[in-house]
């Protein structure tokens, strides 16, 4: 099936930004882009569907089952100085390197449909141990967009520091770049253990994102939706990880020299 | 060559019933499935190969070779109560994790053209330990779908229990859902080995499917059947490993920097 | 790429059989079809590459690269009682399990074009020590087939023996058969080890063959043939070795959670 | 997104040889090329894009995103005795072995197009210990192009010492010969550490080229510019490598058995 993205609602928007916040390092971008999704009220429009995703689906408390999907939502401006937004989450990244391209094709395919030119991710930049007030460093598609951003106290010297982004946050202003769209990638300081969610780099993230796009942002129930989410990865992770190992794990006992019986090639 | 269908009958089917059953934990689902093809007296009309099955054929006592596949039987309806069926049943799931979303999607497309509204999967639940006796748990597409299937003593409330479906039994609910169709995954719990199956907990879901489907089945013959069973399945399993471990083996002596003779990259 | 066939010459063949003689367990099939091909001063009209061949060139004495291909031959029968020929021989086989699918599918292809009805596949049966009078065993598409063969002396008691049939010989026949193709697979016993070519095994291949084919082979040059051919093959074998080896290799020491450098996710 | 080709000029030529020269041991191919499209002032016309790179961006100085790629330059002949140039240098190969196959045949199917006929590919040639002089070993598409290239004292007895090329610079020359384009692949000789670009190789394959292509090129920059793109390749490969070792490494206990939560087949 490769990759797919279904179709709910063709929302009309107008010189939309899109941002995206799929799981990472801290699950920063996860977070600061879930609670936006639902303090704005915005609106799911579509889902985007990979074989590049485990094969597997989890399931809720009430026993029904949901297959691992990145969700777009929208959200319309409603007042002067706010601007029309997509928003990207979601459960999984590809779990291969090829897929990473896929879907990042993909989303800029139907993004470009949209009318979409700017774009923010989202992502966690890990610093090996805990600080006390976490940074945001900003990496962009093209030298001229850090004038735009200055003016937020993002650290623009981080280019040494981070070397690599990698997953969708860094290919999305990568291979967005080639269609001629300009973004900004966001990278929250965190730990750095892949599965804990980093609340504390996340809230600066929010309200980073909330002066930006010139929204209000009451992160008071942050706290909670974070522990809420914080099993769901764990599940997540866990079955990853069990399934990749029993793919990946050698036989018992390879002695296949001293075997009698035939393996014919 | 991907995953490709061979028909050989295009059976008229009034609003089948789709009923799954492959290889997996217990082989719960394929023996509960395979059985219930012998003992309704079902056609086979179609059957699926794909690239992410292993690439060797197995040989019958009769020298005959056997690739692996799926097959698709069909049922039609010969008591009032009772509905047209599709059953699946097959050697191997996909042995890489994108294959399994191919397949499912390839069996979805075709099962759409044939009308399927409703999806039955059997899968096994392992527990870790032998019991007395096994319990079928349920997990739906929707939640509208457990009121369907209350009366049948299912259990609904493994949610926690249960956490993951890994491959097609999961698949098939999980995107069957977003082409509108609904169903059920029962899950037979099951000690967890993979390889051996598990008669006791195939006996008790082929019970409850008469139930659900309205059919008489005799379980007599199922201890025989699973001996049979049993060694194809070592079989297949037994050179999977085999083939894996090849593929996977780390060279013997890995001395590259100490050899004098070339390598050019 | 994929897998695709480049023809030289479109040859008009009468209801032709096809040989297959790819690498495998003591190289019996390559060395038996390969002999064969020039021994019947056949003519190469196509040859087939895949990206599921190791991605080099192989080095001749003069300096000119080879890359791994399948090439075929064709043979226009001359006296009675022959038939005209497809040979197939190669360097490789698919180094992943889904190209062997794929490879078999491209060429039953291209075969069906030319007519082809009738499959002889080659392969080796490893018994793991050596033999005195290696035996050449049977494996059919279909049981009917046996009768056709019976008088060779070919055993037909294997399948408990032999189990399995990996890669594209196994493939042909069970993948031939759903197009309505029929065949065999002739498995000459070996001790099995995967490099060092069989010549004893192979010769006997040879001789049946002679006899099925209603051809004249003179084996005195066989075991000239098959040293020059044992280099070829190390140096492919020993590549594909160390290449995997250099994807599969882990990191020297992932000691991941002590830096204190930057990964992003 | 598999592999693709951006666009940004269609540049009129005049049967250009195309030059290759993308990382390998010793990056002795890629300083050369490098160098060679500075000195020579090319033009940048197209850029080659691939999910068969590793999924990452690499951070620039100035905070700009970098996505790996290969780069397409043209230099157009300014004197007699000189040809119209296509060079392609880059930042990476495949990661995966099917992937050399696919970009090489992209390249291929657009230098047809651009009527290339000549291909002359660079490689370095792991000999395992320093060299006092290396040398420059040539391999061909066809015995016919050493007569070509003979006068420049290039090594065509290396066959026996080379074995094979691995990557694109082997399989354009094999490849490319399929669709009728004769060449010649370049290694130089060098100690062999993959990640180690070796100035002294490259330095003598940059004056070979100088003397084939009837240039003029000034070495004295070189070793500054070895300096300079040695951080940036020491950061790629090490990001490689490191989420290579993430996706391949075992899960850290694998006690399966022993847990009593479920995991479903």
């Amino acid at each position: 099936m490769a990759t797919k993205i279904t179709e709910f609602e063709k929302p009309k928007l107008n010189n939309p930004i899109f941002i995206e916040g799929l799981p990472g390092v801290g699950n920063v971008g996860r977070i600061a882009a879930g609670y936006l999704t639902e303090e704005l009220k915005t609106k799911k429009f579509a889902e985007l569907y990979s074989s590049h995703f485990m094969p597997f689906v989890l399931l809720h408390q009430s026993s029904a089952v949901h297959v691992l999907k990145n969700e777009l939502y929208y959200y319309k401006a409603k007042e002067k100085g706010q601007r029309d937004l997509i928003i990207l989450i979601g459960d999984s990244q590809s779990v291969d390197p090829e897929g990473h391209y896929e879907i990042v094709e993909v989303l800029l395919d139907y993004l470009e449909k949209l009318g979409v030119k700017d774009l923010i991710t989202l992502a966690g930049l890990s610093v090996g141990q805990p600080t006390e007030s976490p940074k945001i460093i900003g990496a962009v598609s093209d030298p001229d967009v850090i004038e735009k951003y200055k003016k937020y106290g993002i650290d623009f010297e981080g280019g040494s520091k981070v070397g690599t982004i990698v997953g969708a946050a860094g290919l999305l202003l990568g291979l967005g770049r080639v269609r001629g769209m300009k973004g900004i990638c966001l990278l929250g300081e965190t730990v750095g253990f892949p599965i804990i969610p980093d609340p504390k780099s996340a809230e600066i993230m929010l309200k980073l994102l909330a002066k930006i796009l010139n929204v209000k942002i009451n992160t008071e129930k942050l706290q909670k939706k974070v522990k809420e989410m914080e099993d769901f990865i764990k599940k997540v992770e866990d079955v990853q990880r069990k399934t990749m190992a029993g793919i990946m794990r050698p036989p018992e006992k390879p002695e296949e020299k001293k075997e009698k019986l035939s393996y014919i090639g």
